[in-house]
């Protein structure tokens, strides 16, 4: 049998949506990974992000959560070697919604910490 | 058969989530919802709301999400008369989340203008 890497799915800028946005942030796990990930520059694959959210997950499970944010147009994952590696289309974000990303995760750190 | 109100339930600010207002706001229609509600000082109800966003839904569906928003704290509900008036939770959200509903709805907004 033959194993195909399938090709990732990154929208477009245009087609990211408000709604989308949203919906990919209403989940606590999804949105600590996007804030995660915001700081790191460099990107971080799925091992890497919950190891530094001291989160206990599957790796499947983490893969389906990178899938909807990247889906969103929250992220962008390139495969190294074997894993893959994402992080926040930041300069895409701000230039379609400026502030918008922002604010959502200002609002969830002052949540944080009560 | 005695008919009996239901009481609305309102969370209180403190028990308001980041996470359950982007859920709220995840759906076109309740985030247009929104959107219109913050512009009427005085509250509507779900036939005045759906009449100035031009949506044709049933009544029903309306309240459903009335009741969606409701329940994330977005929004706050009276009884005037058999209708639900409903207003946006302003004061309440910009203490608990200073700009987060502000720039969902610019985000929005500049979205929908295209």
């Amino acid at each position: 049998m033959i194993k195909t890497i399938r090709p990732l799915h990154h929208p477009s800028p245009e087609s990211i949506t408000v709604t989308g946005i949203l919906h990919a942030l209403s989940d606590p796990v999804r949105i600590s990974i996007v804030a995660e990930l915001r700081k790191a520059e460099g990107g971080l694959n799925c091992i890497e992000t919950t190891s530094r959210l001291q989160f206990s997950m599957p790796k499947s499970t983490c893969s389906q959560h990178y899938r909807i944010l990247r889906e969103s147009g929250l992220i962008y994952s390139e495969r190294r070697g074997v894993e893959l590696t994402s992080r926040v289309r930041r300069k895409e974000l701000d230039s379609r919604f400026p502030g918008l990303l922002d604010a959502i995760l200002k609002a969830w750190r002052k949540e944080q910490e009560g």
